[in-house]
């Protein structure tokens, strides 16, 4: 039995807090908001988010410091442009070294920093290899209520891995390890992007044909981004990368499917994040990568099309129509540059 | 404009007609009901199949004699279980050298044989090496209605594919070109497999989360059968690799779907068949795989449990846990073995 700190009490803190509670361990769930935390301990429903009781042994915080007092794990569940001001809050009140696990999906802007830089830049005891990050397809809702799902923890440090490995494991939540974690979390944050397509493409009011070319040219166009950056190719195949992408893509219960969805419909970026509520965290990923592709000098005609839609007003069903219409060549093309080689007969 | 003769007049094969048609060509559309064949001349509907209208150009026809007379291309779209008695009947008939080309996704149980080998070997006057096969996530109904659609023509000789490429491309109907002939015709014959399994999970009442899982290491295990039979590993992740079983397993239209669908629900696979009336190529490329498996000394845990739903009747709700709760282990593991190397740090 660990003592642990969940820190954010959106969906999926709020989800993976309930399979910590289920393993036996202590679980202290950090809100931002004082009458969230409130509400979490006296009616045990943390309505807004999750609609499911919370089990007892999750207590809720709003003060950081109480939160985190004696916890042998730390998990960041913050949107990507919380984690460096939650981490500086941590970083003045962690007195000792404990494990640190994110399970956030997400590229800063501008840095083009993935999550586990972020954590160790600001949490100045940890190294980038240290940390480890929580990633798979894996919708909170069906978590909490104790559907089966498979996740992958990946992290420099196999120790860490292996620790959070045995802090989320059981019957119905499946953990698998990997130690790629430039791939994990390039996988988990740039799928983001395809589901936005996949709404949009929805949205117009195309089929499941052009769906699945969507999903599947653009799973190859952000394994080459991945590739080129570092990653393991193979990495875009596992549970983090195809597994995601296609519960992103194919469920309504995506946030981001359905902003894209909105998008396809005739919607403005501005109006669907106001109605959307919640942080919709491929839109700013979109921007990140547009940015990497162009530095990094690769081809992502899928990415920079809903750049197009997101921020240069272009009409979603031109785009998409041109995304279609490209010339005709070998298919393999694409997927070859996944492993650096030409295909050859 | 060529004339060109579609042999098999189900959804599939009337779908690939009108494109034929929209794009110019003369094509003839060959039923093996004489009754079928007189109402699409007269209907100009093919109602128990299509809910379109079919384009006066399609000419039906029930004497395949008549329906190959002329014709430069013939495009074979029947279940494969009905390629080796077509191909006898066109082998007594066929008096010059015509471009074939099949979209049949199956495998033959007991001789494992794909369907360009059982072509060839029916035709006597063809290799292997000459047949064009034409796949992707393509849905009849869409692309009847003209929806946005990708596929890939792939043979060893490639002027015989750019043929078919050539065909069949218009804008709504895109068509890439690939060489790996082997690695197109498994992922679209295994891939129906995976489909099952989704549909098995679905029918169970499981969610995404459990499906996207199933897909993701059912994917991995058909890539690694495939790899194994000599496949570049690339096919499947390609259009006719994970775009068809995105589309195959996520879609209410896919047959193999609603087959599990009705196993997962309880159903016993004699009543599943009669209910669906149309050929379920899955159920015997289950049988096809879980043998390749034991010869080629491959892994397929899915396949194996798949095979043991149908016919050795074994529990599908004990089978789909079992398969959750395989012991923790590095998730690469699985994967590595597509590209016949071990995954290292």
């Amino acid at each position: 039995m660990e003592k642990v700190a969940v820190i954010g009490a959106g969906s999926w803190g709020t989800a993976l807090s309930i399979v910590l509670a289920d393993n036996g361990h202590d679980v202290r769930l950090w809100s931002h908001r004082v009458d969230q935390a409130e509400a979490i301990n006296t009616t045990h429903r943390n309505e807004k988010y999750l609609d499911v009781n919370i089990p007892d042994q999750i207590q809720a915080y709003h003060d950081m410091a109480e939160a985190v007092e004696g916890v042998s794990a730390i998990i960041l569940v913050v949107p990507t442009k919380a984690i460096r001001e939650v981490c500086k809050q941590l970083q003045a009140i962690l007195k000792e070294k404990v494990t640190i696990i994110h399970a956030s999906k997400g590229i800063e802007p501008v840095t083009l920093k993935r999550v586990s830089q972020l954590i160790s830049e600001e949490l100045e005891q940890y190294s980038e290899e240290e940390i480890v990050v929580l990633s798979g397809p894996s919708h909170a809702e069906e978590v909490a209520l104790r559907q089966p799902t498979t996740v992958t923890v990946s992290s420099k440090n196999a120790a860490n891995a292996l620790f959070a490995q045995d802090l989320f494991i059981n019957d119905a939540f499946r953990v698998y390890t990997s130690p790629d974690i430039l791939g994990i979390e390039l996988g988990g944050a740039l799928k983001n992007i395809i589901a936005l397509g996949a709404g949009i493409s929805d949205g117009l009011g195309y089929g499941d044909n052009a769906k699945a070319a969507l999903i599947t040219r653009g799973l190859a166009e952000i394994a080459r981004l991945g590739t080129s950056l570092g990653a393991n190719p193979l990495s875009f195949l596992g549970l983090p990368g195809v597994g995601d992408l296609i519960v992103t893509c194919t469920s309504v219960h995506s946030r981001n499917w359905r902003a894209g969805n909105l998008l396809g419909k005739g919607n403005k970026l501005d109006d669907v994040l106001k109605q959307m509520g919640m942080a919709v965290e491929g839109v700013r990923t979109v921007k990140a990568a547009y940015q990497f592709a162009k530095e990094q000098n690769v081809e992502m005609p899928i990415t920079k099309g809903i750049y197009q839609i997101l921020f240069e007003e272009q009409d979603p069903k031109n785009v998409v129509e041109q995304l279609m219409s490209r010339t005709k060549r070998e298919e393999m093309d694409d997927l070859a540059v996944l492993l650096n080689e030409r295909y050859t007969q």
